[in-house]
């Protein structure tokens, strides 16, 4: 067994109950695992690994060792751990897990240098913490090891390019968000459903008749809204593009900007990638007892210090619902401090999505070992190839059948002189 | 402090803050006690109460106490019981309750005794299992003092109405299911959201893509199926009524006999208020790994024990799910043990709901004492006008104006000459 | 051929067809229709009729005639009447047929005069008009020689009950509207799809992003509203009755009254069968280019003479678009002169939904042929094995079949002592 | 005035007044024409225009001819000119004009050949039939004096991609249907309700509860999707991409091989892009009474070959509705001959959805004549900046604001350190 920091071993036998149960609904990630179990074409392969230690998670590891990886793991958020997993990762499949739920930010960072211990080859990322922390000074030498790395996240691939863009990246990036069987899935349906599962195990609120306000139109936003709306929300959304503004007005939404929403709101969710989305201003104007919650990367989306200085006390009153009582006398309550909702107050993204996301991962860690040294700098998706047979998989699994181009069809697509 | 049964004392001060926070969403309930605290109407009333023990039922407790009722409580269900809510009413409230979450039969009919030790005036049921037992042998003398009781859901008044055509009904009952304010609302916007939030938490099982076969179209039915179609599941219907089956139809969703329905379905939920509704013939076709809820008010609605009988073995595989491994190697996931998920595996129904229903409670509790031997027998429904005016304080909390009728639209009303 | 008012006989193989169109999608209608003409249930009779001449209203005088009646029929409203339907009517069924599209008031009273000199047994309305012109003086004896008669609609029903109350209504009626088989699908889904047709014939107006105020929230605007949301619009709800006003906050629409509607609605609908719900004080605060229309019974729910006085000029911009160029330079937009959309720009109800509702209007002359003398004075519903029947002959017809309960089941449903 | 050829000048007027009604919905088009007027940045180039000739198309003209521009048009497809708007091009804007209605396929390439004879200097087309015609023997010195061309749909864009993979393709071309503002609007919410409005004119069938099967899930499938299922439809979806198919199935649709789904439907709908979609497999299977429709751009989706012979005749039942007998007895109801059905019975996309697509096709012009002579062969998008501008320039008409970043917000955008 190697080196692990976990919070209790003993949860392990329930964390295996649970994966098992993510399993079940992972049916492509078990038949690529299937394959790596004969084919082991990861022997050998070190994989840093930064991502939420969940019951799927556990399935991608399980998977990725079977291909022969040598594995290291340390969580992406210090609020998702689900340390009954977390248990089973260190007593049962005895990879290098790093992760306790709730570890404050020095444990944190400590656990990502112990990913970083491992030397990997290739490295997972949920936010690019690691390969952030790698390309910090104090890891210089280590970039030079790395063949390759991939990300999970639309957070994480604005950083990359960020990166890439200032030209301090020093090993070629996957962005597997930019997988269609990733972002079209895990950010809608996920996103979508896991936000809602958060809130409300978090408050039980009725969200019929509520009004609910989105701040942020992209695919995780308009996952969520779709789902209030469905179960009988009235949904406001706050957007700064002008196209998916408009995308979200023909969708049946009002829009307009928070400052004006927050006078609205019982609910707030924020979805953007950014910061200090929900600020000073906003709260001077929300309803007393207003709910505010987080379901974008990191905890920065809300101004949570802003919230603090207006405050005369907080308490708690729920899990993961704080009370701040501002000096006016009104009450705002806070979900999960600020970190993402659905993996905070829920368990993150249902299998049945993760099995597409994490898919993409394992073929995408072969994808950098078959290709080592020969991809590009800088950050570019899977090859449409994987990304096509990854959702052929998923509808077999599901029993569904598509139709396919007649010979003729396939020709008339190719052709231009025939027209009306 | 009065007698009481439950499970742990020192849980109060953690259901307090949880009935405090359901409290902030029952704002008509509040106005109710504020005159109650002030008008004291339920003077020395003795009130027995048989209900789900919740944050919301406490809210409600209160109101009466604060009108001068004498209460006991005992739970309507084994398993629905909140024992940190029964602590804070034992330990704050200082009334007489008998509930423990996953009491065992024996000791649920020993806490319905315990209230009925009260000699209530007026009794308050959630499916008439406190008057049901009123009215058997042992307790023959105690109907006479009875000056009528209360029913909330729509399996007790099929009961209640039951007794009242064969003739045994010994006191004037309220039907609160019959109010406007409660089925329109507790059933379709309470029960579809707290089940589908119920299945969630037990299973988090993704429900885009779905097959959802909701079995019972009546009020609760719709509420979720509406809910599950919002949240992106592919929704069957089945039904006994051929009107609503055809209002399923037209609503958009697919309509078939269970036996067929049982084939295609990923997940089932019953509610339907009678029993063996899935069975040995429909468990028999299902596909390995369904999962089976119920969220009717009894938990006859799935036929466990053919289910038992159907299998080699079982085991639990998470919170509230029981996994049968049958004969033939399927596995069949039953959720809740077959009892009512959106009390089993969630809060049940949020608190902005159960603020009309419990207000109609209330309301009902003084209607009955203000009308004392003046009650027909047999089963009725609270007048119109204390319906509307529950609808009218809840509009009001939540900020909503409305239109009111012109004199001459009043008087458009009432005539019949005018025409093309 | 019996005397006959319609516009054009020569149109009367076009109306064929559209009657053929019609007849495929009205099974039930068709089955009522083969068992009387063998069983002549009928044979005899006079039945007067004052509905909208459709294609659907075409297969059930169709149906009458061949159980034997002798039928006159006159239209329901001076805009529905679609004139190559009264041309077959004419030509080919030889009934008295009296309506013209677009027929001025007074012709529309002559042809009500032309129905009643019938001298009719059996009355079939939709608005009662005709029940109501038979009441009248100048017909004070006819009502003693009519055994009974039927409305269609919620606003004859509202009209009949006034007269009931009143003491002046003179035979029996019945109310269809009050079948399950008509008013939850006939006005949900029949009056839904049909109003949003005729508005995007009338204006091909997107609905994707546009506000939409629902004055109105029975079972018409209900089915609107959900319609008008499904097209991707931002729905307002418009309401007087409480409760109505909270389910429409429930079911995620705004509630506001219609004079903070008026500000903010590109399009208005008003659906109440009350008078001047859209008045002078709405017109003043509507947006430039707000569109107007009508979907309840009569042409009186806008306040078209408000309009007028508000206005400078008006002209016809499209087919069923009337612009008035309001004195302060703003335009509104009256579509089909304020009657009902449905009928006045588009086809009126699908066939497919008329089936029920027809059904239950051709069983209604044969209950009352049945029952004459025998039914009391005042307004009533059609028996309920008749209304189920009709549901089970629509379910056969779709080929969907359903659950039956099962002895233990029915049972069940008749006993008390059953509990937990 | 120019050249002509068009059905009957005297529908000018008429075609005035709906020119105008598109008009008050096409606010952005109107602002560019403003600034046209004023800049005349279009001064004697010459545009041919092969478009559907509409009410939109008549504003865009208007807006090409404001800024200078010489112009002709001809119809893009037979069936979806409207007389009146060809009459009022004719009349009153005095532009080269060629469509009729209904026009065989030797007139339709006639009015081609009449706008090749202008020697465009910019082309503008809708489904490629003018440069493609433009590029074949007969026109070969043509393109040399082409500066460039915009191509308006999915299935124009697909044809050039193949002319320019085939190195055919003589003059850059800027793919219109790229846009933002263009492919996420016009398809999804103009062809979405436009679809759903043509259906309901030609047969006033009712869509709730009816089977309707999608053909295609692009981004106009996904609108006529969502609108039928918000209509009240069960809606099943075939696809030959697998991405699409999941993307299908988790918004909660059925998906299936169409030869399967044939058995089922009720209505059909294609919009693919491709031909033969609709074949004899699938006719031989269909139910009677079947209704078939195309959206797509061009008649080649349903094999009406096919459909001819497997019939033994055939007959117009109402507009826009071909009948036809099968040999064993079964019909299918063919609509608007397999012509793109919201032109042939509606009147194509609403004016509020093609203000953002024709705003493109204006600055599109202005921006091949700006570049002239600088831009790639091949296909290519408008520069994100024009379509950001027309967003922008929708919503203000629109009166919605929306946020915008703050300089922080901008900065974190750019950081790649700050993490968790």
């Amino acid at each position: 067994m190697p080196d692990y920091d976990v919070k209790d071993l003993s949860l392990a036998p329930q964390g295996k109950l649970r994966i098992e149960w993510a399993e079940k609904n992972m049916p492509v990630l078990r038949l690529i695992r299937e394959r790596f179990t004969k084919e082991k074409p990861l022997k050998g392969v070190r994989v840093g690994c930064c991502l939420h230690v969940t019951t799927e998670t556990a399935n991608l590891m399980d998977s990725l060792k079977s291909g022969g990886a040598e594995l290291a793991l340390c969580a992406s958020n210090p609020l998702s751990t689900q340390d009954d997993v977390a248990a089973w990762l260190a007593k049962d499949l005895k990879i290098g897990i790093y992760a306790k739920r709730g570890e404050d930010n020095k444990t944190y960072y400590k656990h990502i240098d112990a990913v970083l211990a491992l030397k990997p080859s290739v490295t997972i990322d949920d936010g690019a913490d690691l390969v952030s922390a790698l390309h910090q000074s104090g890891n210089s030498g280590m970039a030079a090891g790395v063949w390759g790395g991939l990300e999970e996240t639309t957070t994480g691939v604005i950083r990359l390019r960020a990166m890439a863009k200032e030209g301090v990246l020093k090993f070629p990036m996957v962005a597997i968000n930019d997988s269609q069987t990733k972002h079209f899935f895990d950010n809608r349906y996920g996103t979508g459903q896991s936000t809602i599962d958060g809130i409300l195990r978090a408050t039980n609120h009725l969200l019929a008749g509520s009004k609910v306000v989105i701040i942020g139109y992209g695919w995780c936003g308009r996952g969520v809204a779709v789902r209030a709306r469905g179960m009988g929300a009235d949904v406001i959304v706050c957007e700064i593009e002008p196209v998916k503004a408009i995308e979200a007005v023909m969708d049946g939404y009002r829009v307009m900007p928070l400052a004006q929403a927050a006078k609205e709101g019982d609910l707030f969710i924020t979805l953007t990638g950014n910061l200090a989305v929900i600020r000073k201003e906003h709260f001077l104007k929300m309803k007393d007892g207003a709910v505010v919650a987080n379901s974008g990367h990191f905890n920065v989306e809300i101004d949570i210090e802003a919230l603090e200085k207006l405050s005369s006390s907080k308490r708690k009153v729920r899990h993961e619902v704080e009370e701040y009582l501002l000096k006016d006398g009104r009450r705002i309550h806070l979900l999960g401090e600020g970190r993402l909702i659905n993996l905070a107050a829920a368990e993150g993204h249902p299998a049945m999505v993760m099995d597409m996301s994490f898919a993409n991962q394992a073929l995408g860690v072969e994808f950098i070992v078959k290709n080592r040294g020969k991809l590009p700098l800088g950050v570019q998706a899977l090859p449409e190839k994987i990304d096509k047979e990854i959702a052929r998989l998923k509808l077999k699994s599901m029993g569904i059948k598509i139709d396919t181009l007649t010979p003729a069809q396939r020709k008339y697509l190719s052709e231009w002189t025939m027209g009306t």
